[in-house]
Parts: structure tokens; C-alpha cells; sequence
């Protein structure tokens, strides 16, 4: 990791072990500028979130989980769409790493956001309520998010070989990069304002 | 349980032992016509959803929940709002009952939802979202839902205390009672047309 690359935690919203979103994110961290250095959060030991658990020592899992987004300066967020939404298991992770309301780790970072589903359609739904919920924790999602049709049609074993796919992807890349440096030249006393 | 009750499983989104929410669906019970059976289906022991997780032995948690939902002839869902919509421990419970899709047990089966919050706006966007998600998931949520906000100031223990809301609670109870006769009288192959 060189002094100037900029730490950014990524997660997946699908759990299973060959899912294609997690491929594609996968296939996002290579297509992404080097300045990026993208880590994946695990999300499968999160527990469920109960407010009782605050009163004390958190759960190690969600601990890992603040402290990667706290280390970081923004966020990739990959998710499938479940019933017209995002997955109750990410929505979970959002739910912990949200806390405390309005002066969490999300607070300020910049979030790019795909979400890939075998249906025509698309995943259009879940991006919008990402977006929602980000927003309602104070993190600043890009203005442009990654809808994937077909994403099955789009991906063999960990590569993209749709090169409109490809392209999206390192433009969306290049954006999350962008925002970030924006990010790192903005005073610190406005940029953690709303945070300290 | 007489040879007339008609069973309901009773899901609220918050963990908390001493949920507002929680509170309100207990009270929701005890406020229900007696004809309806009303069993509380704890949430907090669901696995994060996994696909892979499908191909074997279901968890015994997430076995426990659909046998209870299959066993029901409708559900009472009582939850707070996080970030805009609904807990992600709640979805993630969802998620699982959805499966296999368009032929859960959650096909056809009425739904009354309430949603409580102690601020004054209410949670009118986790009502919302809960009736998206469970729309597509081809249950049916009853047409009125109740949105209580500041229901810190309208329950004293177990108890509601506000006029208002304990005949706001009635009246929907009294309402999932209906739409569970008028299901129980529909033909079974026009009621299970789609889950069959």
C-alpha cells in the first residue's frame, strides 16, 4: 500500500459462495485506478442488530465491520436485488455500521453502488433503496450507480466479458477515485463537519 | 385454541427486550377478536440468508419460522423504522420465508402491519417498504396500516394509554380477522391458484 493510496472497504450483498455479484465485484476491484486500495468486508458473521448489544461491548464481527469503515475513505457496495429490495443480511450491516445516528463511520464517504441480477429488468430497485438508506445515514453515494441485467450472460468465472460491462465499470471506478480525491482536498473542519 | 381460531404468527422487527414495538404487538394481542390465534415467532436466531444454505437442511431457526408462517393463515408484523425503512433483521426473516419464490408460504396470506417510532413524523417509509417487499413476494398486506409516531407517550408498560391508538389497534385487528374469514371461504383453488 503506497502513501498515497486511499483505503476503501467493499461489500458484497449475496452470501453464496458463487455469487455473481460478489464476481463482478471482484472484476471491479481489478478494473479500479491503483490508487485504490479496495478491501472486502465479510458480512456473514454480522449479527442480527439489537440496540441492547450498544449498552456494552460490541459483537467482534460488528466491531470489524466499523472499524474497516471507519479506516476507510469510501465504500463499494455490490448487491443482488431480494423481493424489489436490498438483502435483509446487507441492509443489517448498513443497520450496525450506521450507528450512532449522524456521527457514524458512514458519515461523508462516498459510496459507489452496482447492483446485478440474471432478470432483463435489472436491480434498479435496490439501487434506489440503497441510495435511500445511505443517504439517511449521511454518507454521500455517486450520483450514478450500476444497474446489471443479464449479469449472468455478462461474466465467465471471475471476468467480465460484456465490454460495455467492462467499461461502466472502470468509468464507475474512476468516479468512486475522483470523488475521493475532491474528498481528501476538502478542509477537514467541513468535511467531518457534520461528524465531529 | 378452539376448532374456530384461526391462526396468525405475530413477527416484530425490533430485538430490544424492551421494544416499544414489541410492546405494541403484545398489546395488538391482547386487543385482537378472540378468534384469532396469535403466535409470537422470534426473529433473533435467523442466519444471514444464503442460497447455499437452501441445497441442504435448512437452518432449524429458519425451518421453525416457515413451518410457522406455513401454519398460519395470516401474519401481524410490527417493526420499527432504521434508516428509512425496515430493520435488515426483518428483511433478512423475509428473505427466507419468500423462498422458493412465488411459492412460499407467504403466497396469499393477509398481512396487517404497524410501524412505531418515538419521533413526530411516524414511520410511514417502513410501512411503505414493508408493503413493496411483501407485495412481491405475493402476500397480501391489508389496504390500511397504522403508523404510530410518538408512541413512547402512548403505551405506559404493556399497556396503551392513548385512546386513539388502542382503536386504531382494534380496529386493524378487527379488519385481519375479516380479510381471514373472507380467505377462509374463498375456494382453496382459487385461493392457492398461484402458490399450487
Amino acid at each position: 500500500m503506497s502513501t498515497d493510496s486511499i483505503p476503501v472497504v467493499a461489500i458484497c450483498g449475496s452470501l453464496r459462495r458463487d455469487s455473481l455479484n460478489r464476481r463482478l465485484l471482484e472484476a471491479a476491484i481489478r478494473l479500479a485506478p491503483a490508487e485504490l486500495d479496495i478491501a472486502v468486508q465479510r458480512i456473514d458473521r454480522i449479527p442480527p442488530y439489537n440496540a441492547d448489544l450498544e449498552k456494552d461491548t460490541l459483537p467482534i464481527a460488528v466491531r470489524r465491520l466499523k472499524q474497516a469503515v471507519n479506516d476507510s475513505d469510501g465504500l463499494l457496495l455490490v448487491t443482488p436485488e431480494y423481493n424489489t429490495s436490498i438483502p435483509g443480511v446487507l441492509k443489517n450491516a448498513l443497520d450496525w455500521a450506521s450507528r450512532p445516528a449522524f456521527r457514524s463511520p458512514l458519515v461523508g464517504k462516498p459510496v459507489a453502488m452496482m447492483a446485478g441480477t440474471p432478470g432483463r429488468r435489472g436491480a434498479q430497485r435496490a439501487l434506489d433503496e440503497l441510495r435511500q438508506v445511505l443517504e439517511s445515514t449521511l454518507a454521500e453515494p455517486l450520483v450514478k450507480a450500476l444497474n446489471v441485467p443479464q449479469i449472468h450472460e455478462k461474466l465467465r468465472g471471475h471476468e467480465i466479458v460484456n465490454d460495455e460491462l467492462a467499461a461502466s465499470v472502470s468509468r464507475l471506478m474512476a468516479e468512486l477515485a475522483e470523488a475521493l480525491r475532491d474528498r481528501a482536498e476538502r478542509p477537514a473542519d467541513d468535511r467531518d463537519r457534520i461528524a465531529s
